[in-house]
């Protein structure tokens, strides 16, 4: 897969891929990262990119021509999806993260400070995303999550292709608590189930936390959980504990 | 203030915080970021910090000797809080963005890949913050999202105070749209009001926007603007144009 980013810190999307997955993934060949500065576009003798808002207000905005030239001069793939990082997009979460990481090429294109002449998100006809209802310096934090989590979900960048089936939000459910060495840590224990050796215990108990933990911290996923359709088995493991729920 | 970043890719820390605002924050002595290793706290001889998780399973568990030592290592101040970065945890917004400001010192937990021993949560009595429904590598990224978010809103980061206010999220609503030059870019144009400069008008207008663009695009954010009180200002304006609504 690759990614182009638009960005006026090109040095710095490149530091920030340069760790663990993500880098791993482009050693390997897994995805690319491609960076443009609109800033290499502008066509004013200074390199101006952005400007000041009309009818007035703090703070510069950033242009069109240097966005969307940049934009045009990112060579097209079949299957891409092209999305600019704004705190007013749809919010992020696992199902889109699963959606992109079926396309070829995702082009991200971020701003800095103040924002975007409303003209660029209107021409680029890009998708506005939104990584949380919280605001940042500029899109290039949120558009290395973007990264981040399509990039883990692409066959063979996990070693392991199990883990990905144990993530929180997998199926829209939290994860079990996970308990690894010592048996006892200044007196807290690991639950006896685990140590059982009875694998359809365990998962079964797993199960169940998963349930119990969601409901607990997150009950708007529960909820949403429990009108989707059960398994035969979700459905046995609820039955058999009514009593915790 | 000061980040105290507990994480096994303290360079990626230092490198990820090296742009922008935050570096200029670091510069100017807004703030402080000191990273620890909880590697250099592992007491196994091959500095080891993951073992596997009991009662099976794929991947490997940050163990708790390492984490809640180099925890403990951590000088807390008056005014100090504990986060640990997890996709089970409250999602972080821009109301706790604010909240968080108002510390002297934010202790954050990174883990990477498969997770933390459940003791760690329990024995830090750190709060587990999530910053959206989707799973990443690791809690650094993350990291990077809060301390962004918090920075830009201590006194004196921004240059000019009142770029905050007009913050999606600021308020509950998203931003009204924002235009710069030219006035006509490739057949579209600014809407005319903007050149008016009657600025009580635009003042109006933009509250107006801010109010449709939420509507249209987080009806929850609306729905939640609207059950709340409403300014005599705010009224007047959804009074004035009802049709629209």
């Amino acid at each position: 897969m690759r990614f182009d980013v638009l960005t006026l810190f090109p040095d710095t999307i490149r530091q920030l891929c340069d760790f663990s997955i993500i880098k791993r993934a482009c050693n390997e060949k897994y995805i690319e990262i491609n960076t443009v500065n609109p800033r290499d576009f502008s066509k004013d003798k200074h390199k101006k990119v952005d400007d000041t808002p009309y009818g007035g207000g703090a703070g510069m905005l950033l242009s069109c021509q240097p966005y969307l030239d940049a934009l045009k001069s990112v060579e097209k793939f079949d299957n891409s999806r092209t999305i600019i990082m704004s705190p007013q997009g749809k919010t992020f979460n696992q199902q889109m993260a699963k959606e992109f990481s079926k396309s070829s090429q995702i082009i991200i294109i971020c701003g800095h400070y103040e924002g975007f002449d409303e003209r660029i998100i209107e021409k680029s006809e890009a998708e506005e995303i939104s990584i949380g209802d919280f605001v940042l310096t500029g899109g290039e934090i949120p558009a290395l999550c973007i990264i981040d989590s399509v990039t883990r979900l692409l066959n063979g960048v996990l070693g392991d292709d199990t883990s990905k089936e144990n993530d929180s939000h997998y199926d829209g459910l939290l994860e079990h608590p996970h308990y690894t060495k010592p048996r006892n840590y200044e007196g807290l224990e690991v639950p006896e189930i685990l140590l059982s050796g009875d694998h359809e215990k365990i998962k079964e108990w797993r199960r169940l936390e998963q349930f119990l933990v969601t409901r607990k911290k997150r009950p708007d996923l529960f909820e949403k959980f429990m009108n989707s359709e059960l398994s035969k088995y979700d459905k046995k493991i609820i039955e058999k504990n009514l009593r915790l729920f």
